[in-house]
């Protein structure tokens, strides 16, 4: 895109969330869908930005909680992936083989770009664990994986190559295995809602919807604006299943060998971009929270060809915001409205306008980007006032996206109420037979009458059913939500 | 490693740097070599604390010099590396090829695993690029990249995955990317020496030794213990070779189309780690400088068993420490001189020791890695102590690296005087006839002869030779250096 091209926005993000998403994402220079290998996208920097922010902020978290950064290879051979049955067998279909090398010369063994690092890590846990005194091991990496997905893709949302975080831990006992699923539904709900203002729901998934390998699988349901339910980060508690398979034993302190209790934690960064700005966005384009904006501050002159200081104050604040914030200053030749609307755009959360009636009175405007509101601040409590702003601004998206997301779900009785509801775009709370593979089949009819999936019964609250589940009729034994998905 | 095995590390640096290199690595956990692929290995914690540390200060240096981050995908189609002749001739033999996924569905075209991102970039840039009011555009991403390397692998040094950043330019004229040079230079002077104390030389390489498709290649070497020379950063000027072949054009100020003039530099993040540990480490195990130190202070209780309250003062300093640095309490039961040992062979900066009497007066005793220097601290100056000592610690390795770097720089006019100095361990300076074509035959006597290379002159003086070429005999045309290497 050229700068002489209009960079106004005006798209309903309700209404037509599919156009309102593509167009963003290329007019904002999210990403280019044009790189030549199907499914793969260039991530640009207006988003890289963001997501850099975004990586510190879980990283940070994880590492207060005792993780350790490490890099495993990208390429894992295909006979780790054979050790663990389940896990092979859901991730073998999506694999991106290497097979040769150089003018052909073929590998002995076919090797796996990694589409998740279990089989790659737990082999060194193996190597790397002797007694409990190297327990518990948490350690994460980020990285990218690659999955050669069949569904449609979509950028950040789906991808063949995306970017995430992955933690994988191990423990002497069950017991702490188990509490660190909680540790990360807590980092999750710090680092999304906290801090990312993106609400969502974190449920345990129906035992016909785990991770390869897993004995259960915790996941954070979003809502996009379309009424359809997007996972960011899952949590895995893979008890023994892996450790058994790849040999990770210990000898415990009462000299008897066992085997590791073990958990997995993804964080997707790339998929949770889309979520945050989904969330956030409105029609004239992008919404960033504070903390994780890729440029937190603007900065447009007003009237700086004159002689009247304007552009050197402008120079000046930038300089001395630089130190704490990440500033913007727009010099180009576009009229101050076109300036504007281009940033507004591009999701800044604080435009700070000076012109030469502000130099003489020392003071600048401060229009936020979420409402819109405008304030005179005199410049040496400039410091002072961003940072209030910055907070308000998090805090006033939360809110808002808070109050939009519980009004999306909704109670539902019969198979009628719920198909109403679906096309409404809301998430279904109901009454279910069970979340184990006996009610598979039910689960079967939510996809085929409803174009629906369940998403588990919630992992933070303990609710009662009362009543039949709507698809066999039988007596529910929890509650579940129904939702449609990306 | 255990914790019960002994930590005490006692290799000579100097007189057995293969064995040294080597046993660090596994005795302080940077990286292990027994992952199943050859030439892949994993990057441990230890190491990538401090590597991550490096990414930042090479970001925040490229970022200030105008460069934004990216993320381009990690596969390339083959197609696209055959766009540019010279650079699918020289990587094209180290390229990991993607052939299949899932059950062995083939691609239609093979796709390669990124060994530099030089032809996934450009055609982007193609897109991206318009009009002058494009450029320049200063693109950089932190990325791993894979080289089916035929040389044997060590962990850090060159393996077939390593991690790097490569940051990428387009400029509307000549000077200006010749001047892209220089900053790069520059930054890795600001980087590499000011910050890591790395002593380094640029050259310009010979025109046998470029990188593939450059017009002109410039890069670091610093020296390793054993008297090689390992290449760092390199920057490369690569005129319009590429932005010919990959179409990178734009509309200038004059209304006429034009090629862009391109520049790219590589920061092997991993390789630089070798640099560093390999510089500044002794016998008694790693030494970091205090700003990339994977924990900068570690906190030794003494007799903290007892009512003395050592272990909350020790907590309380860890905790308020934390605000600021990187910090580690040991509070194992290892022996105080075994946590002495072991943390010195970690090479953690500062060791922060405080007992029952300290606890009492309210003191803590410092002791520097470097020298081993003690010093009593009253609690209330402890900050500024830190501060200042972080400082001291990396100006005197940079102090002592940079004397014993100068030292090794060495004169000579024969061939023989060159295998005697080569023999000790010396860079040699000498009269060569010239680093154009015409002079390989030169080049191949220095290899053959002396099973060293001739690295280039220097970037950033220009030396004017006097005499003639050792090797052929005609009058010299430029002061070469010729050194072994890694």
């Amino acid at each position: 895109m050229t700068a002489e091209e209009k960079t106004t926005f005006n798209i309903d993000k309700t209404k037509d969330f599919g156009s309102w998403f593509n167009e963003i994402v290329a007019k904002a220079e999210l990403a280019d869908v044009r790189y030549n290998v199907k499914g793969f996208v260039v991530f640009q920097p207006w988003s890289v930005l963001s997501m850099k922010e975004m990586y510190d902020l879980w990283e940070d978290e994880l590492e207060k909680h005792g993780h350790l950064p490490a890099f495993f290879p990208a390429v894992i051979p295909e006979s780790n992936f054979k050790i663990e049955k389940e896990h092979v067998e859901g991730f073998a279909p999506e694999v991106f083989w290497i097979t040769e090398h150089g003018a052909g010369e073929k590998f002995e063994e076919r090797l796996g770009l990694r589409p998740t690092s279990e089989t790659a890590m737990y082999r060194m846990y193996a190597l790397w664990i002797r007694s409990y005194n190297d327990l518990p091991l948490k350690i994460y990496q980020s990285c990218q994986v690659w999955r050669h997905e069949t569904k449609a893709t979509k950028p950040f949302i789906r991808s063949r190559e995306f970017h995430w975080i992955e933690a994988h831990d191990v423990y002497a006992t069950q017991k702490e295995a188990e509490q660190q699923v909680i540790e990360d539904m807590e980092i999750t709900q710090k680092c999304l809602f906290e801090q990312l203002g993106v609400p969502f729901m974190f449920f345990e998934r129906p035992q016909w919807d785990k991770f390869a390998g897993a004995v259960k699988t915790f996941a954070a349901d979003c809502l996009m604006p379309d009424g359809r339910v997007l996972q960011l980060p899952s949590t895995h508690y893979l008890g023994q299943n892996f450790s058994k398979a790849f040999n990770v034993k210990f000898i415990d302190k009462d000299g008897v060998e066992k085997y590791g209790w073990q958990t997995c934690y993804g964080p997707a960064i790339s998929r949770i971009f889309a979520g945050v700005i989904s969330t956030h966005g409105d029609n004239k384009g992008l919404v960033f929270p504070f903390s994780i904006a890729p440029k937190q501050i603007v900065i447009v002159p007003i009237n700086f060809d004159t002689d009247s200081g304007v552009k050197d104050k402008a120079v000046e604040l930038r300089d001395r915001l630089s130190q704490r914030y990440r500033v913007q200053l727009d010099l180009s030749d576009k009229r101050p409205g076109e300036k504007y609307y281009h940033w507004e755009m591009k999701g800044v959360p604080i435009r700070l306008e000076v012109g030469p009636r502000d130099v003489q009175k020392k003071s600048v405007v401060l229009v936020r980007r979420d409402t819109g509101a405008k304030q005179s601040v005199k410049e040496e409590e400039l410091l002072q006032a961003i940072k209030k702003l910055g907070n308000e601004i998090t805090e006033n998206l939360k809110k808002k996206a808070l109050k939009e997301f519980i009004e999306k779900i909704t109670e539902a009785r019969t198979i009628e109420q719920m198909e109403k509801n679906l096309g409404e775009g809301k998430i279904i709370r109901t009454n279910f037979c069970s979340l184990e593979m006996s009610s598979a089949a039910c689960a079967e009819k939510v996809e085929k009458e409803l174009g629906a999936r369940v998403r588990g019964k919630r992992a933070d609250l303990n609710e009662q059913p009362a009543g039949e589940c709507p698809f066999c009729g039988k007596k529910a034994g929890v509650v579940a939500y129904i939702a449609r998905q990306y």
